[in-house]
């Protein structure tokens, strides 16, 4: 019997058995924010030991960190001609409040319409637990005993709070996840009948900047006119980092950056996407940014710079009639494929220095640091992927990319393989929302994908 | 005996009844922001009275207001050909903290080396006592029982925040307060042997300012670079206030600004000005401001807008990677005469409202509204009160203005009369901070002057 075939077959007798498993695992409250949970975390990822072990994985072994454990389980059988995959996921979870919000109990998971509701039903324990349930398919009591490749998992228990030992660990076990490709199991994808491929993340680098143009606040009726003001500075400063047309002007930020290929290009066009009612669900009445580019490409395949605060002065209530001395700001900015994080913050620092004068002091601090990472679609393991897919959604799927930044540059720069990325998330499961929950039939589709996505893999060598 | 040889008697004789005086009302801490000392205005208005009554003043009575009570007090018997002048001044004082770095308590008045330490020594107490205690030269037991002008006293409580019930007060008791000229006891000069005449004080508009980009705070990632960024937009206002010269860029701002007189730009220069040190003092390394000003001229002379606060976002530790869907920020203009600040309002929500797209939501709250007050220096009362201030320094005075702003303006505009400033205060007598203090012997100098100049302008008729 075919993979596929198995995995109809196993799954026709086992539906109600891998709920039950998500649920378990969901019910473990494993919030890695949050101390008082440290424990939930662990019991997390001994549950994942415990149903790796039982799908046939091997080497079964809970990695400590400096912080929440990772879990690591492989099967090797599959012969030294074959690709190695390594497939990535997380245990850990977002914090559930607001509490009152939740139509059920975020730890108590519950199945209404076809869905699953629970906090870490589709980030990620759901989207880990698919491959799980399509290795104990293949591999279990049920299956043939074999894989037509060999697999590595490693399931880590920080990603909700930035991964902060994530790149020590891959760097200690390097040779254990040596592979020949990284599938991420923590993405999503346009629409269930609208499936998509992610090709990249952006990368970030933070800044902290301070500055100060004097000793204490001066009185604005005695100096107002003749001292530097700390808040019109970094006014200054905020609205110099973008010109008319929505670039950033920082001398040098574009350098590297990838453009974005023809098929991904068309890709993004042909998503069904209304930009009104994207901006009704962001709550904004407007949208702008970096002229001659779509609002898709700007959020996905654009570098971008935000300052995420600035604070100066008296913000009470009333009038305090000072001039201030002192203002900070904190600034973001998400870069694309190939943009040097260290390039693009030594470009802002120039930048920086050149914007204020000599008796006005600055401080530049560095507060974050990820590359961005971009699988390049022309790679074979990108149509292996989207073969999979259209067998199991019956559609070709698109190229899409997310804005946001993860460990998956990481993965992909420490073990030196390319990052696959195959999500079953839609947009409205509202992770780290409350009533996050995954539809059910997304995760079937998702196990059967992962069977598929190894098959062809398989075939590729 | 003429005035001054009596005046210089009554010293002789008083001195030490003087600084007794004062003493005894610096003692009350007549505190008005401080709802705890309400009854120490209260006590420090009814001791304004007595003194007032045992100077040979009629019509003694505390006036009330909306807050703390103001006194009045005048004799009105120099005849229907005399000039009546107004004296102003105020009996409340500025809270005295921080109190541990008083060297002697702030409500225990201690004499050292020529100098009465008090909080309200020369802020406005010392300031108020000299005209009384030279009318009581004149008037008292000593004098001839008679003054060479009609006289009004009117001393409020509530200047040290900032007058909230003065124009009211002016308004009903216009009648009473008639006058041909005022006088402000409640300003400086530039050193002890640099006297100077203060012909203007900057008036003040205040708007607190908001912007809303959105219902709500976007993720960075999945967000940034393609919905509008409210620090960003509230950044782009207060950087847009000003252009590369230092002139404020609000079309009609400097609409009706009276340039400064030529005799009035040559005493600014021939003040004996250090900017460094001046720098120093402020704390400052950089001077900037108004191309084509003086540091004087742009602090006294010269309109001016300050941001006075500015916040939006995240202020906390560490990256919080959104981009803010709310600004706020504060800021004041500065006028001088003839500027409208009805006008001046006017123009700023102008301006802001074409500063920001559709799709932003702009708030612009009001918080303040004083006018500029400008003597001009070829009134025939600053030629009184330049050779008052010469006979008793034995120099000639040159002009200065104050960069601040005060209830001057409603004085001279509610009651339809000229105001001359007669003040001893020195940039070093510490008002409003710790170890405030009066040179004795400016304050003997400012009751000479006191009589010089009703001498002088009983002689304009």
């Amino acid at each position: 019997m075919a993979g596929r075939l198995l995995l109809d077959a196993f799954l026709d007798a086992e539906r109600e058995a891998v709920v039950g498993a998500l649920s378990d695992w969901v019910r473990i409250p494993s919030i890695s924010a949050q101390p008082l949970h440290a424990a939930d975390v662990e019991r997390a990822a001994a549950w994942c030991a415990e149903r790796m072990g039982a799908a046939g994985l091997e080497h079964v072994e809970v990695l400590p960190t400096g912080g929440h454990p990772a879990v690591y389980a492989d099967w090797l059988h599959a012969g030294e001609e074959a690709w190695t995959v390594l497939v990535y996921g997380h245990h850990d979870v977002q914090p559930a409040d607001p509490l009152d919000e939740w139509h059920s109990p975020p730890f108590e998971p519950a199945v209404r319409d076809g869905q699953l509701f629970g906090r870490g039903a589709v980030d990620d324990k759901g989207q880990v637990l698919y491959h799980l349930e399509a290795i104990r398919g293949l591999l279990g009591a049920a299956g043939p005993g074999r894989l037509p490749i060999n697999i590595k998992l490693l399931v880590e228990g920080e990603e909700e709070i930035g991964s902060p030992n994530f790149e020590a660990l891959l760097d200690r076990e390097r040779e254990r996840l040596a592979c020949n490709i990284i599938v991420v199991s923590d993405t999503g994808m346009w629409a269930p009948d609208v499936p998509t491929i992610t090709t990249g993340m952006r990368g970030l680098v933070a800044f902290d900047v301070t500055l100060r143009t004097g000793e204490r606040d001066l009185h604005s009726g005695q100096f107002g006119g003749a001292v530097p003001n700390a808040a019109r500075w970094a006014a200054r400063m905020v609205a110099g980092l973008h010109d008319e047309e929505g670039r950033v002007t920082v001398p040098g930020f574009y350098h590297g950056v990838r453009p974005l290929l023809p098929a991904e290009r068309e890709s993004f066009a042909a998503l069904p996407f209304d930009e009104a009612s994207w901006a009704a669900t962001a709550g904004v009445v407007r949208l702008e940014g970096e002229a001659g580019f779509s609002t898709l490409e700007r959020i996905w395949a654009r570098p971008t710079c935000d300052v995420t605060g600035i604070t100066s002065g008296y913000e009470g209530y009333g009038v305090k009639t000072i001039v201030p001395a002192a203002a900070r700001f904190k600034v973001t900015f998400r870069l694309v494929a190939d943009q040097e994080p260290a390039a693009v913050a030594a470009a802002f620092e120039a930048w920086a220095k050149g914007q204020v004068p000599d008796g006005i002091e600055l401080g530049l601090h560095q507060e974050a640091w990820v590359g961005a990472a971009l699988t390049d679609v022309s790679h074979p393991g990108i149509g292996a992927l989207s073969r999979a897919i259209n067998r199991v959604w019956g559609t070709e799927p698109l190229f899409i990319r997310t804005g946001g930044s993860g460990p998956e540059e990481a993965l992909g720069r420490v073990l030196k393989a390319p990052v696959l990325y195959l999500g079953v998330g839609l947009p409205d499961d509202r992770i780290h929302a409350p009533n996050e929950r995954i539809l059910l039939d997304q995760l079937w589709k998702g196990l059967l994908a992962a069977g598929e996505l190894w098959q062809e893999l398989a075939e590729l060598r």
